[in-house]
């Protein structure tokens, strides 16, 4: 079985998210070998690389590729946000930790866990150190491009302007508007936005912006991307604008093993700790991983539910809950019988 | 006596905007010299720098620093837009031209015209070949930065956000849609916008623009500003955010000199053509220049009022009508009785 999380960062990110998960695996190990176990199944501990998706796009690729058993083709010429290429930075990587064994993507696995911070404010609120995940609603990313014409900014008229950026921010105001208020299950974000050439006295020519959109019923996911991209085209269209939308993510929500809930459950309850069943907001290597074996995750709380932020925090009692509940699941399926599967 | 215009461009600009004034300068010297014609006073030929103020803010450094007859001591340490230090480039600049004379900022002068394109569509629109330049709208710019919280895109519940963007683009959508539309005269731009950290699965912690807002009275100008300032603060107010504004640069109008807009019209009907007194909707280096002398601008067409864009364009024919007017009233001008005055 496999256990761990990551360790790359949001660029403004705090220290639990994807951390609290890799170090408590490495714990449960140290836990295992201080105690002189020897599990029936070998336990692997990962850090799974690029699961942020902030230095090149997506997210998740480590989980990705692992899933896919090989690196995907399309990934082949990438370029990070600094410029560096993707293949290039691989190979370093790689070649920065000949200590580690070099396992083949995709290999036969009986289970995946993953300890994680919520992310969110419920487990908080409600006073429940565990969350066991049921699984993670859907998430699809936009790239955004609102092309007009560049023009002087004092001597230009109303009626001779094709302003990108008036019809994007009149497109994203209504968007906000509308999107997140009728339905508390979706979400909507927009994290990134630019102008060219970005001179203060000149009209954009060509504004772009990703967009965020999750919902963990998929009609529901569709609806809303119909509905975001009608609007952009249609304020587009409104100030004499072009407007081009491209998917650059698009992940499906996703179930994760009820066998492993209750084996996390009964974790928790043999430690007489409180837990409950729950969705995820954010994506996850599990999610990935889930696709080729039975993966699920833990929750712990984090303060005030803040996340993708330097503020984040998680107290250290729930720290060690989530990794004691960790180790249980873990022992309970590493040595249990196993009669020759992996 | 003074006739010139600039040489730098906007990052996405075209071929005539301040090029056609700074050459049509030089034609104007060669024709004098050609001739054979001496005048009583000096013609000196001026190509300001940093006109458009894209490299460093504000623009019109160079006329400006004429006009205050040194440079501003504000402008010390001022770093340009690729990290460079103005003070380190200027000494470049001047170190690169042994060929020109240094002169004392501010030396007294007895006129100063430029010709300029006019970077908007209504020459052309009514078939003149000559703008004479009653005077400049003014101009000011802002700074807005809106503060937030970054929190994860999909976790965080709209009670839970604090989004920057979401209160900067309702704010601008209710600007695009209120300032221009209610008064022909009023001009309204943003040609930056960012987000801090940038990532797209988070919400922004920090969104900052700029705001470009001209109007040819003082008193609405004003207006146009308290009212972007409230609604961009109430906007801020609203989603939980907390907005920043301030002024970057300020430019009254300007009223060009009288006696020298009647020897340009007298110099365009000396050529049989038809010329239109008319605002300015871009600043310019006159308007510095107006300050300490008197100064003005001959406008030609240019097609479809575009600038500040690469297909801008003047038609041979409006290039040559435009410099010819110059050399009559630059001779005028240059050769009358001085007197002993400047």
């Amino acid at each position: 079985m496999v256990i761990g999380s990551h360790l790359d960062s949001q660029p403004a990110g705090g220290r639990f998210d994807g951390a609290l998960g890799t170090l408590s695996a490495f714990e449960v190990l140290e836990s295992l070998e201080d105690a002189g176990i020897e599990t029936e199944r070998p336990v692997v501990v990962v850090s799974w690389t690029n699961e942020e998706g902030c230095r090149f796009a997506p997210g998740c690729m480590g989980s990705m590729a692992f899933s896919a058993g090989e690196i995907p083709s399309a990934w082949r010429g990438k370029v990070a946000t600094d410029g560096v290429d993707f293949a290039e930075e691989l190979a370093k990587t790689i070649a920065s930790l000949p200590e580690a064994e070099m396992l083949r993507l995709g290999f036969p696995l009986h289970a995946y866990i993953e300890v994680h911070i919520e992310q969110g404010p419920s487990l908080e609120a409600n006073d429940i150190p565990i969350g066991v995940v049921k699984g993670i609603q859907g998430t699809r990313w936009l790239d955004v491009a609102v092309t007009g014409q560049t023009a002087h900014a004092g001597t230009t008229g109303l009626s001779y302007r094709r302003d990108p950026l008036h019809a994007l921010t009149c497109a994203l105001s209504g968007l906000y508007e509308a999107v997140m208020p009728a339905d508390p299950d979706a979400r909507f974000t927009v994290g990134r936005i630019s102008a060219e050439p970005g001179s203060v006295n000149a009209i954009p020519d060509q504004v772009r912006c990703t967009v965020d959109m999750r919902h963990p019923e998929p009609s529901r996911l569709d609806e809303i991307e119909r509905f975001v991209t009608s609007r952009i085209k249609e304020e587009a269209k409104r100030q004499g604008c072009n407007a081009e939308i491209a998917r650059s993510f698009d992940m499906a929500p996703c179930v994760f093993s009820d066998a492993l809930q209750q084996t996390i459950e009964q974790a928790a309850s043999a430690r007489k700790v409180k837990s409950t069943r729950m969705l995820s907001g954010a994506f996850h290597d599990a999610l990935f991983v889930n696709r080729v074996a039975p993966a699920a995750m833990i929750f712990v709380p984090c303060r005030g539910g803040l996340s993708h932020n330097e503020a984040e925090y998680v107290e250290r009692a729930h720290a060690v809950i989530g990794c004691d509940v960790l180790a249980q699941a873990t022992l309970a399926i590493a040595c249990e019988s196993t009669n020759g599967r992996p």
